[in-house]
């Protein structure tokens, strides 16, 4: 079905201000795989911020419950999966990763991150997404120092793996499935990683494989950091990267 | 802000085949209401249907954290509200009461409801919206008779208030808040009314304000019946109600 | 069994003071429907109240496990059911609906519905039980304005049907279960509406069968409304309605 | 308030067939502690049961919140508390003691204890009028050899404390909350022991102060064993105790 | 398997200062039950000893999944079972019946007994045991009056049991499993009861029987006590006892 | 208070058959941190693998409450915090990596890892020691083929990190709290990765940092494999690594 090189991203699409109740709110796309990321503040921080000074940013994830076919249950239980946990406090642990929280002021940013339909890649595409909704949300906002943006960089994320013995970039779920080896790669538009995580599924890799695969995350990145300026345009915080 | 006239709906628009995963997945929108509503069948039945040959019709209702303004907490305490209880019921009832549930055979249909922006009436878009996505997955379903379609009748919901001393359809969240009276009535589209729900909040009402407020949820109802018709050209299972 | 004219009540039987520990506590019984409603006051306000000078007035509605037959279990694994949340939430709406909540001064009144026995018909009996636990609670109480009571009108409520193709009044548990249609209405000793629910179980219905439920619904309100003003006696806070 | 010798119990008063659903219902009210016991069967058994020909007896316990002032929160959260949980354990394991569970055949019977008023000893008085709601159900029910009850003996059961230095029978709430020791007794109408719970509240106790509780327990078993007889009357299943 | 005579404890080891995290920890093993007994201290005491100048002591027990075979699960699911609860009431019960809670200050003392391996008697070696550590946690603290130690006596428990019809000492799992009549005993190294609690297992038991057992349970004690004042030595904050 | 080197490990004990009831049962220690693996097998499968003849390999990882000054509470209320089921999750997927599920038929292995005293590391701990417990439960089983062990390889973990702007080695609390980037690395005993998780804690990192990381910890992962080997002795189940 997909015809796509090992190299090359999954065309994306990008429909900023989707809804109009959040200041930042994005809908992003990538063949199978379409998040709603949206982006809100409130006047609190967690406890231990607390007359701090400094602001926080965390993520919330969700897959809808036909987002999947077959259809799959509203996490209503009381038991959030440990899956949902882990990627939510991974999307939270990046935009923090390049954020300046002094200079956000005590505000709390809370990124959703709501997947309508899931086709792999559902986590990066919430990082990737859940930035551009980041930016709109902050620039709306009242800050301590009108000079100082609160993100230092922009960030994206790319999953790369090992698909019948071949690395290759952004899996679907067809390749996420079949994958020995799965990585995801978190990196700043100015080339710093901010997160990487490598997992054997019932299966181990060697160091050339692991090189294989940041070279291909690398390449992913760029390109997703140039889909990112151009969805923002004008809006773009920081210095062009050709 | 809103200046329409006391007897007239705000606008809608329809989405049909708006994420690929459900076969029904219906995006409905009235100003600042949008629902995503899908529909999606499941090879099982409730226990005390098993092998009565009867299918069941569902719903769950969701609001997205970020569909209001401040963000509202997600649903994962294990504690459903009770406000979103009601409404869930609410809409299975409304499409259990026209279908055919033999001509079903036995499967699950889910009409999920998510809100994705909340400016009241989420309820009454969710029945009326979700009808459309519930027509569009079981015209994919195989079922039991080909030449019998599981429902009967179109369903079609709309709310009708009294605000400021005087009876108003289709209430926005401004007005659902300043109504002493609110009314929530979910017809079928050959006129028989299928669920009334009339509330004094905080007051009473009488029997003159209650037939003012049932005439103006069938002037309601006749229009949105008409949308619902248009919206499904061809695919419209019954009748056509000029 | 019963062998009631379908415009006729079931026989009453009310006990005030059936405990000793809450101010309120009335065991209100008809046929094989018997409620321990019992009201209570506390001295703090929902957080929204705080500084208010208002009270507010809340009910919580259970059934006994034994009180059907076979036993149910009991609402304790975190989960109240919808149609407990749905009924408890209308309880409390129906008696605010009549409150003067300035005249209470902040002062939280819950009054509990305990279903000891389960014949159909526990949430109409649980208001009109509970309207004569709260106007005894009320009595005991010291409030900002001794000559202000805090209730303007009674309570009472009654559910018609439409079963085997007739409008019938106060439905027990069998002809509930028959009933197409099932009509909840509660109403002021004044004759005006506080809330209707009306729903088509799997059935529609026309203008015609709604009009003769809802005159059927007074018929009995009327009768509910003589009965509550005998078993209070000189404690009845209202002109006596002939 | 109270002047009962110290070797005195409180008058008990027995309403049997309280409520007609079940096949046991007993009133049960000593002074301020109202309980209402129930007891009813249902074809199933735990499932280290299935297959043996043995039935089992179970209990419920529960405090209505309004059965103490201040009003106590219902145990909906999830959390049923411990106290619930060891007084629950406590009647299920008394009744267990006196039962022929293979005469019983596989049944599953449900003695629920709901305290509609307590004012102290809520647990004793859930084991001797839970009893006689056993009792009734049994007499109601099949069984595999009709010749033989499912019961060996009768079940009564008392606290007995230290009050002010003083040993003394039947505490109410007053006297339990003083009480340097409290001890509560379970014993057969034949006069032996099914439990013996004994704590020293912050304190410690003697063997003398043993004997002395256990002595006035004894007592107080001897003259609830026979309110028993002479409320079930004919229903008294066992030899008479003079 | 085992040897022991009847009236015999099963040998003993402990291991003060097990880790070195909390200021009291000790490894309390008697045959195959193995105990983690800790004690540490927090600046808080419960709502209602606030300002009071009183400390409070707790206990938690638990069971590891692995201290069984087949494994258990972990109490994770929100519902503590009532078997634990029990026991860890009356854990903490045991110490502050010989508490000087003014001694203690305004500090809370939780004792955590976490069983590494159960072969009966889990509860008495968490109370001999965790006695042990609350000493050596109690002796780093700070207190109000260094001259006032927050304990006027130790404490051990034991159990005892008829098995086979004859009156037996400290039971292991399999004797407690037989057992038709269980009793565990807490009491003070001066001799005094602080907590009987006697069970019929489906059985009943007489008065000779009852003080049989509190015979070979106090014959128990006095060399658990002996136990804990050599594993103690300098430590032991009483008189000896020889 | 250390004088580690920064490539060098903390100083490990192993004490094998540390609780009777498991078949693997192992005491792992590193300075500080010291976590109980226990492994134990269980004659069942997920679902998914019900008839496919291949077993599964399943850990649970828990930190006792007093692991940890100030203390910790139980994790009962129904919530397992995110880190937890991450960390039991990486720990499980380590094992499996390495497992042949056919040549371990048809069983689930659960392997425990409670740990005791926590001083960073308690991650990999986990996973060098649980390795330990997994091979001495899995040399007590019958396999469908004795000649095929059901592991291919040894695992072992170590985290490194950027502390102080120096590439550190195995981090303990105070060094994994002030670290900028910290990285776990599982390997096998042959050298190819299984996992590599490295984040950003509000930094980002270069790919000369990455670098510098893997080959530390890739030589801390040999050391921990001859530990390993060593511990196991005989019972090594591989060719020897020199």
């Amino acid at each position: 079905m997909t015809t796509r090189a090992l190299n090359e991203l999954r065309p994306v699409t990008v429909k900023r201000g989707f809804t109009r109740v959040s200041p930042g709110s994005v809908l992003y796309q990538c063949e199978g795989t379409t998040v709603l990321c949206t982006a809100s503040a409130e006047a609190k921080v967690p406890h231990w911020l607390l007359g701090s000074g400094k602001g926080w940013i965390t993520a919330e994830y969700n897959m809808l419950p036909h987002s999947t076919s077959p259809r799959k249950s509203r996490e209503r239980s009381g038991k959030v999966d440990g899956r949902t946990t882990e990627i939510q406090r991974l999307i939270g642990r990046s935009f923090r990763a390049v954020a300046d929280l002094p200079a956000l002021g005590e505000q709390l940013i809370t990124v959703d991150c709501d997947v309508l339909e899931a086709d792999g890649g559902t986590r990066t595409a919430s990082i990737t997404g859940g930035f551009l909704a980041l930016v709109d949300c902050l620039l709306t906002l009242e800050r301590p120092d009108p000079s100082r943006f609160p993100l230092r960089d922009s960030v994206a994320a790319v999953s790369a793996g090992i698909v019948d013995g071949r690395p290759t970039l952004d899996l679907n779920y067809e390749q996420d499935f079949a994958a020995a080896v799965d990585m995801n790669v978190v990196m700043t538009g100015g080339g710093r990683f901010i997160e990487i995580q490598g997992t054997g599924e019932e299966a181990t890799f060697s160091d050339e494989e692991l090189a294989a695969l940041l070279a291909l995350a690398r390449t992913g990145i760029r390109q997703l950091t140039q889909i990112q300026q151009e969805a923002l345009g004008d809006a773009w915080p920081f210095p062009i990267i050709a």
